[in-house]
Order: C-alpha cells, then sequence, then structure tokens
C-alpha cells in the first residue's frame, strides 16, 4: 500500500483506452467513503467524458490537452446546494450561504478526490490534478450547469497511462514536518533543504531554460507570479459571491 | 486496496499503544509523494504527542476528547512561509500574499492529509479529522506558534483503535455523482436519494433524541447552525487576514 503510494507520478499522457464503466463505480463508490463534513457529503462530482463538454471545459483549462485525451474529466465541487434543497423540503432553515461552510464543502470534495485518486491508481489507471479550476471557475459553472452553492475546486484527468514518467523530487521531510510546534526557518535551514532540488541537473536546465538566475525566480516570475495570483484571487473571491457562499 | 478504503471508520478510540517514530516518518513520507501544486509543496504538518501542547491545543477543538487520547496529534497547514522565505533569499519576489495562493496550499495541505490517513489505516492505525480546525484557526495559530502565512485546515487525530465501530451510511452514489454535466434535483430525487438515510433506525433515534422532528434539523438547528456558520466565517476570515493571505 505504501509502495502505491512511493510509486505515485502525475499522468498527463493516456492510452485511448476506456475506462469501464462499472470500474469508474467501484473508484467512485470508494471515494465517497472517506471522511467528511458531519456525513453530510457536501460534494459532487461531474464526470465528463462528452466530446462536446470537454470541449467547452477547455479554455477554462487554458487548452491543457490531458481534458481532450484523457478518457474522463472528474471536477469536484463543494456542493451545499443538494443539502440546501433537502433542508428546504423538510421544514429545517439552511444556513450554508457563508464561507465556513464554503471551505467545509472545498475539504469534502478534496478529501473525495485524493481517495478517488489513490483508487484509480491502484486499478492501474494514472491521474492528473488540474490547479487551473480555482482560476476559472466561473467559466466551469458555466459549462457543467452548476447552480448556485456549488463551485468547482479541482479537476481530475484520468485514463491509462501511455508511459510512465521520472518521478519528480520532494523536498527532505524536515521541510514540512515539525515536531510538537513550528520552528521557522534560518537562512542556513533554507539553503540545506533546497540544496539538493536547486543543484539537481533538472532544475538547472529548468532555470536555464526559463532564462531566469535562481530557481525560486521561475515560480515569482513566470509561474505564479504576484500579479496573476492577485488577479485570480479576486476571480476566485467573485466566483463564491456568484455561487452565494459569502453572504 | 479498494477494500482497505471500503473499510474505512473515523476512530475516535485509541490503545495506550504508541506509534514507532520510524513508522511515522515512513507515513509522513508517503503524504508527501501525493500531488502538490507546481511542486512547491505549499504545506506543512505539525506533530503533536508532547500532552502540554496537546493541552494547548485542547480549547481549539472544543475539548474533544481524542485529541488528548490519541498519541499523536497531526495539524496539516496551508504554508506559504518557506517558499517565501526561500523566495526572498534567492534574489525572487514572492507574491503569495492572496486568498488564490490560500486556496493552492489549503488544497495541498488537504491532498496530503487524505493520503497520510490512508497511509495510516493500510498500517493499522486509525484517524479522526476534526473539523474544528477551521473554527479556531486564531488559537490554534497561537498553541503552535504558526508564523505569517501559515494557516491550519484541518486537523487529524492517529492511533491504534481500541475498538472498530460500525461503519456509517453514505448517500447512493447518484446523489454527488453527475453524469456529463451538473442535473439539478427534483423534490422526488431528494425524497428518494434521502430514503434510505431518513428511515433508518439509528437516524430515526437521532432526530428523537435530538427533539427534532426532521433529520435536516438536527443540522440546521443543533449542529450546523446559520448564525454559527456566520460566526466561524467571519472568524476564519479575521484568520486569514491576521496571517497575511488576503492582500
Amino acid at each position: 500500500m505504501l509502495s502505491l503510494l512511493n510509486q505515485h507520478r502525475t499522468i498527463r499522457k493516456y492510452t485511448d483506452k476506456q475506462i469501464e464503466p462499472n470500474l469508474l463505480a467501484q473508484l467512485l463508490e470508494s471515494a465517497c467513503r472517506a471522511s467528511n463534513t458531519g456525513n453530510m457529503q457536501a460534494y459532487s462530482i461531474v464526470v465528463t467524458t462528452d466530446p462536446a463538454i470537454k470541449d467547452q471545459l477547455s479554455p477554462a483549462h487554458f487548452n491543457q490537452p490531458m481534458l481532450k485525451t484523457a478518457p474522463a474529466v472528474l471536477t469536484f465541487c463543494a456542493d451545499y446546494n443538494r443539502i440546501t434543497r433537502w433542508c428546504e423540503l423538510r421544514n429545517a432553515v439552511p444556513g450554508f450561504d457563508n464561507f465556513q461552510s464554503f471551505m467545509a464543502a472545498a475539504m469534502d470534495a478534496l478529501i473525495a478526490a485524493q481517495t478517488f485518486c489513490i483508487a484509480a491508481e491502484s486499478a492501474g489507471l494514472g491521474i492528473c490534478y488540474l490547479g487551473t479550476t480555482t482560476y476559472n471557475a466561473q467559466e466551469i459553472i458555466a459549462a457543467l450547469n452548476l447552480p448556485k452553492l456549488v463551485v468547482p475546486v479541482t479537476t481530475i484527468t484520468v485514463g491509462y497511462p501511455a508511459d510512465i514518467p521520472d518521478q519528480t523530487d520532494r523536498l527532505p521531510l524536515a521541510s514540512v514536518v515539525h515536531q510538537e510546534a513550528y520552528k521557522d526557518f534560518t537562512a542556513e535551514d533554507i539553503d540545506s533543504l533546497y540544496a539538493e532540488k536547486e543543484n539537481s541537473g533538472f532544475y538547472k536546465q529548468f532555470v536555464a531554460e526559463n532564462k531566469k538566475e535562481t530557481l525560486a525566480q521561475v515560480f515569482t516570475d513566470i509561474r505564479y507570479s504576484k500579479k496573476n495570483n492577485e488577479f485570480f484571487s479576486v476571480k476566485f473571491m467573485d466566483a463564491l459571491k456568484m455561487q452565494g457562499f459569502m453572504k
């Protein structure tokens, strides 16, 4: 089991083989066994295989090719719509149109998503998370007809791997694990924790290709710039307001 | 593997047996192999075993007993502090003090958390998620000395199960899975999807014990009231501002 988790790679290229509907249903059932808030299951999973609907989703994901080449695209949503409708039909006054409820529902969606990914990998499938989901939530809401109190939080493309790429690196465990309480980092700590990453041939080439001085600059100037982060912050907050979660 | 996921139960009672440090490190290593945003690993995991620090955390989790009886308490945090420090030391201008970066980091933390849970369960351990983390983030920040750009998003108590409780129910898959695009629910859909839950002896007793007319009312009037959700929405947004994520 740990060896399965330790073999994880993001898979962006898929064979033509389709996923058997029975298998997909089994994986989804396993995903739904995961922990969730008060057993309300405040999430939904939209499974898209139709090329026409994938075409509508594609620009929201900046036309990343996985969206069209994967046999299935799963959009995981924070969802208090179903629960709110249930409450309204049961003489109960729902109060889920707020940020705390969005956070709880987003957590439910993400825990289900990662459980799905591990289930899928155990069945020989490969997955790729699309971080573009919170960049362009409004466009995804339009493409998938998401009603009020439903907001997409992540998207997974899934299919049979066409090849198995090299594994990406991870920082030493001490970079992310703190014992008892948080211990902040000195400059020497940072140098030591990032040394292996920064000295690897792979990242040296990556920095050169991006015409930057340091690896950190690739992240701040190109991949996750302050300007873009701020633009997409406003846009995602607008999506939460539009869907009724910020009352 | 699916059978492991399908056997999931929340474990709230633990034996006295401690978790071997080597095993815990292995489980954390496996958790860190999971997907994350741009391979920046924008999360941290605070592992608390010291009774004195658990005592400080306890009120933030409304003194739920698992916090003290579990051998280990893991607080999973959205963390752009380490990355920001790295950027500042590498002549790169970081721009992660915004809501989009918080969301990306919170997703990293949750994906790592659920991967840890599945790894732990595969090793015979039991876990419990504490949803109180986003209710009382400020108190957790104080107890664990979390610096700016670090916000706790979920907490897991972990240990060897003292007993194996009955599994909780789940709604039929059609409640959460939508084919191709979202299909909203009619009143008949809701009646059908909630029938088994509402007719179960377990929930009928639960409604009676809570002196309510319907199961939905237990959720809206007692467990997740509008008033509480709104109070904790403001409080969590204040924590995001305090930690520098809402610029």
